[in-house]
């Protein structure tokens, strides 16, 4: 068995052959190996699973343990805090990691029992049935399980679930939920590998990823994938177009039936959603044409050159109520890309961008005709002044079918620092409405990210996400700030620590200059020094 | 002399025994290293001066060369691109660094015409003159002299000068000026000599800060703060209580003749601004005492134990007028300290912030009748839904005086990432109105900042400011970002870094997966690799 084409699905369903298996395989050791490495429980933390209606329905949740407060009277204790887990197995100190074989299939039986004539998540909705999914989805944050259905059923909230990737712990996505972040992750033709991809997925949901994408343009972009499905507790998104470029060659060569038959094959891998960017036609082309930064979308790049090289519309527009029927098999969500979405801030909310979105808004209708939930992708560069319109045109042109942006950046002079530049925006237009933000790393415009740059952009991005859900009011949202803030006050430092959204870095930082356990109790940092700790003055009054 | 005790002054006076001290002094050696290790001009750029009325009037700026497009007809030149330039002699190649004497002093000649009887900038604002400190302002914002001194007159700017500060290359915090960033510096009683505190001065306006402030509060405090006088090229702000509560021991034993010499010492040194909590009153005291985290200021938390302490209104409260008086004898801008600014997001825009931003609003009136400018600070920790009421409540408050925030970091759960969650409320109240940002460091809250914790805080607040200024449509602020688009549309990939914010790290950046110079003029990054390039692909469009 060649490495490049080990199939983990296959080794599942050979059973007992696993171990036999593991000295031939080199790969094998070393997926595991770095799982290993990259998981645990968070400090103070471990894992705990909120029971619901039926005994295969268990929530997995954190649970942040804290310690007593001093107080004149003794100590008097803190009871433990409940966190929103993306870790899946990874943050679970009773897992076992096997990256052949995957992890725990969650949903296994829920599907099992929906059996082949299973309508789309939406369907059900709106039927009226409230699916395990939707329960899972209610528990995890703290909404009633009808209020999830009837967000699904009007379109304004998608549960990506394809039934062929059972481990996924179900989310949902839409602007009456927390905000989500989704990684990109994936290999492109100069790095990368395998083990790679696997670790920077471990790490994504370790640090929060509510999705991931495998953007892979590199080798073996099935047997990537491949793994990254069976090992995702998270729904894996795609931009199948990235594939079937890859078999065609060029974008010249690109054929519907070439891209259709990749759609397939990734649902039958099981990809929760896939990002297509169907409203790019031929006539926006010319729109685009005055741009200072032109067209900055892989997928709009390769649509836009078929359309000029062979004059004809876009053949993914014209095929796509045969690509609605592909999606409701599989009950995959699109996400309809942003083909023309702006590279600039000069080219922000311009005519190409717009009329893309309009565009969107009409195949959002279509879509949901068939049951296919949706979510319609934004830019990219926007100012800030311009945030709120983009999302008031957003809501108004795709019926509030769920926004999921990329930033927006809102200056283009910090290359370097894009995972700043764009979460300055994507703060912002979560508080305007938008449901998802897919993340930005230090790398962006400028290399592939590494496995700290997918750290630093995930945490990065889930301070924006709960930035606002703080500005929206969200009911639970402030308790977490709050511990946190009362932690800070009374000199729990392990506490702030474990509460923060990055506990390593949080007391790495503190022992640069205070490194002894005793510091862990000391009434001031190494900012101000114990005689002009202002909260330590404070406390005395 | 002992190395505690050398004054840089006291050496300047002292002419040519400068080379003969230099065997006795280690300090200054390892000054004139640590200043020589961390100067020098950005790649690709020089340092230019643009002539103002007068000969002794240059404005100093930094040119950014670019290379030439490729086009179909050769190579077609790009202009050459002027960015302000807060480095002064530390990014000019010809300049010499001599940390014991100073830098040049560039004011000097006016300071001199002025004589004894010279007036605040905002005395001869109101007068109709034009001091060539608001000429140089003029020429650096690309504005007209008349209207920098109009905002002067009227309040909503201030031209921080202290005469005894000639180094300063005069800058003004207004909020219809760029958006400032100030850099806070300074030794704690834990950590950092004067050698480490000149090396972040260099670093911070290198990096762009507009102002700094000195918060030492360990040793040597004048002597760290005169080193960094004479050789700041911006204005340098202190918060006088500290070395004030430094001398009196504790909170209690502080009084008016103490805190007054303090000032008196500063203001002869050349501080610039003064950080005063004046409006922390003994009735706000009460309003703090509900909150999550009470005062997270140092100053007033300080004020606030001597008015409980001693159940009197504050010294600082009832000396405002003669307070005043020092402040126009130096023209030293004051900054009104907010004493109860909340530290967390549960204490945001409380009545204890809200009274004390009335009073501020008060003390700025009678600031102004003696011709003293005035700015105003601000929060803190506030959630995103509250920043652009704040910056209202603040305009009407305190009548357009300048606002100064810190932050607001808009989320209290992500220590270790606080340059970020603070970037975000920063970019927002800048575009709302706010005139200088304070920046914070991603150890706010864990630890004394080192070095490269200042770049990345910096670094992170110019995009901010920057972003803040595209979003009100300031005049010139685009044409950076236009450039640099252009430039990565371009594949010209060392313009793009010599035009960010942080050359070297975004050079760094690239050079990780593509480190060759054939790299730098390559039609793809690693991102994407040379067949997924969306902007190869479009600009073959």
């Amino acid at each position: 068995m060649q490495q490049s084409t080990t199939d983990p699905a296959e080794l599942k369903e050979g059973g007992g052959q696993g171990a036999a298996d593991e000295q031939a395989c080199p790969l094998a050791e070393a997926l595991r190996q770095r799982a290993e490495a990259v998981s645990g429980p968070f400090p103070g933390s471990h894992k705990v699973y909120i029971p619901g209606s039926r005994a295969d329905l268990q929530v997995a949740a954190r649970e942040v343990v804290l310690s007593p407060s001093a107080t004149p009277d003794g100590p008097r204790p803190n009871p433990p805090i409940q966190l929103y887990d993306t870790g899946g197995p990874y943050t679970d100190a009773q897992a076992e990691h096997d990256p052949i074989n995957g992890i725990k299939a969650t949903r296994a039986a829920w599907i099992a029992q929906r059996g082949q004539s299973a309508m789309t998540q939406m369907g059900y909705a709106r039927a009226g049935t409230i699916t395990p999914e939707m329960e899972y989805v209610a528990l995890r944050e703290g909404l009633e399980p009808d209020f999830v259905r009837a967000e699904i059923a009007a379109g304004r909230a998608v549960l990506p679930a394809n039934p062929n990737h059972p481990e996924t712990e179900p989310m949902a996505i839409g602007r009456h939920l927390k905000v989500k972040v989704n990684a990109n992750i994936g290999n492109s033709p100069l790095s990368s590998g395998i083990p790679d991809e696997l670790e920077k997925l471990i790490r994504a949901v370790r640090w929060g990823a509510d999705t991931v994408m495998d953007l892979s343009t590199g080798e073996d972009i099935s047997e990537t994938r491949r793994y990254l499905l069976r090992n995702s507790p998270v729904p894996i998104g795609t931009v199948p177009i990235y594939q079937a470029l890859e078999k065609a060659g060029s974008p010249e060569n690109l054929t519907w039936e070439l891209f259709r038959d990749t759609l397939i094959e990734q649902a039958e891998q099981g990809v929760d959603y896939f990002t297509i960017h169907a409203g790019v036609l031929r006539e926006h082309v010319d729109l685009a044409r005055a741009r200072l930064t032109g067209i900055v979308s892989r997928g709009g790049s390769i649509i836009a050159r078929w359309c000029s090289f062979h004059d004809r519309e876009s053949f993914i527009y014209e095929h796509f109520d045969e690509i609605c029927e592909i999606l409701a098999k599989y009950d995959v969500t699109i996400s309809l890309g942003d083909g023309l979405r702006p590279g600039s801030v000069a080219d922000a909310s311009d005519a190409a961008q717009l009329a893309e979105l309009s565009t969107l808004g009409e195949l959002t209708q279509r879509a949901w005709e068939r049951n296919v939930q949706v979510i319609i992708e934004g830019p990219g560069h926007i100012p800030m002044d311009q945030i709120e319109q983009n999302m008031r045109i957003q809501e108004r042109d795709c019926c509030e079918a769920p926004f999921y942006t990329l930033g927006p950046i809102v200056t283009d002079i910090a290359p370097g620092y894009d995972h700043i530049t764009s979460a300055i925006g994507a703060a912002q237009i979560g508080w305007h409405g938008t449901a998802m933000l897919c993340y930005v790393t230090p790398k962006e415009h400028l290399g592939l990210p590494n496995a700290d740059d997918v750290r630093t952009g995930i945490v990065t991005y889930k301070a924006a996400a709960h930035a606002a859900d703080l500005a929206r009011g969200h009911p639970t949202a402030r308790m977490r700030d709050d511990a946190l803030s009362r932690a800070r006050y009374e000199f729990r430092w392990e506490d702030q620590f474990n509460l923060s959204l990055d506990p390593e870095r949080a007391r790495d930082y503190h022992d640069e200059t205070l490194p002894k356990d005793s510091h862990k109790e000391a009434e001031f940092c190494s900012m101000c020094g114990p005689n002009f700790c202002a909260m330590a003055i404070s406390q005395r009054l």
